[in-house]
């Protein structure tokens, strides 16, 4: 999605329907509750989909690979972005392990896909990145909002996208980040659609998790933001926003990505959309209270 | 307000006016910041207006004083409805002390004015209840929205109503508490406006504070609470809400007095509104984080 429209966006997602039906001749069996089976299965090739549903309770995250040159100003977006782009871990230049999310993880084959960008422009999804893995190249980590999605459901909350079987809308803002280099851009968020009452009762449960993006960035008022039309999202699909209802946005970790379409690095990998890297971290363990 | 109208509240609202204006008259020097001082001043008759502002940092409460045949039922109706009624303390029949909340504490002279009502009708206001106290008369305090307020000022979050000068808009809803013997009736809530990103800032903030109404109960759509206009509170008065703000609502402790208009006893006693109890607790004791 780096340097792209969200027509690429579509086509990604088209890649995706390829890719999981792919998947269902060649998922084997493995144990889904445990992160390191999941990640063996998707190492090994047996798991290509999507991660939502997998290691229930595990941190999964969005990944962001750049060369060492874009590394540094990455870092300082990062800190200076903590709502959509909380950093959950980096790697050192050129090593693909990150111990701090898994003993065994090695970031070039433990994603189910990936997206590679060249000078901002998207050029493909692949299912591993050993080939493209270089000796300047860092892994960051950021928090995704399937762990404070999972407190929501556990909190008894209704979250439509995934009643409908849908993607979590993702909108493009008006709302600059801060910039670090030749990072810089508009910050994304995600929507989801609550009554008031459950509007109130997310921000008190996704408060406790900043390290996911934590609290809401807005409720109730698109037009603050810059978005014209609720019922066409930048990424993701549209979701319906009852009457009874208030739309109410979290900062996405999908801006990174509007980030590098600005810094145009000659080499970018990231995750596929919705195929997230599966971490030993436990969601209850980010809580902050 | 018992068994009374807006009407009713207006009238009392003038009364204030002429109190306040004896009250310029009547002042004397005494130390505003010390709770112990202030209710010295109440208890001589030397204050006799609003506490806002006074004793800063200390708790100050709403008061409803029943008989005993009607206490045990208003225990459970806070005990129900602990949002609008969050109990602080309540004396043993008959007792005027209240040494939970001050030492020297007197209910029967420490409140700068008191309002009478029989079978449920606005009597009068008095400045003190010494000729009304019986030996089965309970005294209950609630907590009050100034405890929250206080949090919100120091966090920088604006409270229109202060700025302007104003009371806070209560409105009467259709939201049912639950009944306990004879209490019943709609919740009343009380209103501030707020951007999006602060109305988020306060529902964190009050959230820490259960005892004295803790988070709001709505965001955004007063058509969902049975309000048809904002413009026409049941009692304060009104406060603009600009376009790119939310209103905001808490469950308000004048909800009693919509449950004692129904329970219609014999004798009941509350603080005029804004003519609060100010105890020595702390405000920041009251925070559960």
């Amino acid at each position: 999605m780096y340097g792209s429209t969200a027509v690429d966006v579509l086509a990604g997602r088209a890649e995706h329907r390829r890719m999981a039906t792919a998947e269902a001749v060649r998922s084997v069996q493995f144990d889904r509750a445990d992160p390191r089976a999941v990640r063996r299965a998707i190492r090994a090739g047996t798991h290509l989909g999507q991660t939502a549903g997998l290691a229930p309770g595990r941190v999964q995250g969005n990944v962001c690979i750049l060369p060492r040159e874009y590394a540094d100003d990455f870092f300082v977006y990062c800190q200076r972005n903590p709502r959509p782009c909380p950093l959950l871990a980096a790697s050192d230049p050129g090593d693909p392990a990150l111990p701090a999310l898994g003993a065994d993880l090695d970031i070039r084959t433990d994603v189910p896909s990936y997206r590679v960008f060249r000078d901002g422009e998207y050029v493909e999804d692949v299912a591993d990145i050993r080939d493209l893995w270089r000796g300047d190249l860092v892994a960051f980590v950021l928090g995704c909002s399937f762990s404070f999605e999972e407190a929501l459901i556990e909190a008894g909350l209704p979250l439509r996208h995934i009643a409908e079987g849908k993607g979590v809308p993702m909108y493009l803002t008006s709302i600059e980040t801060a910039p670090a280099g030749p990072f810089r851009g508009g910050m994304v968020v995600s929507m989801r659609p609550f009554t008031p009452a459950d509007a109130i009762r997310a921000v008190q449960i996704t408060t406790r998790f900043p390290s996911v993006h934590g609290a809401p960035v807005h409720i109730g008022k698109p037009e603050l933001l810059g978005i014209a039309d609720l019922g066409a999202p930048w990424v993701g699909d549209p979701t319906r926003v009852r009457d009874d209802e208030l739309p109410v946005f979290w900062a996405c970790g999908v801006t990174p990505q509007s980030a590098v379409r600005h810094a145009r690095p000659p080499l970018c990998i990231t995750h596929t959309p919705g195929h997230m890297l599966v971490t030993d971290l436990k969601n209850a363990s980010l809580a902050v209270l």
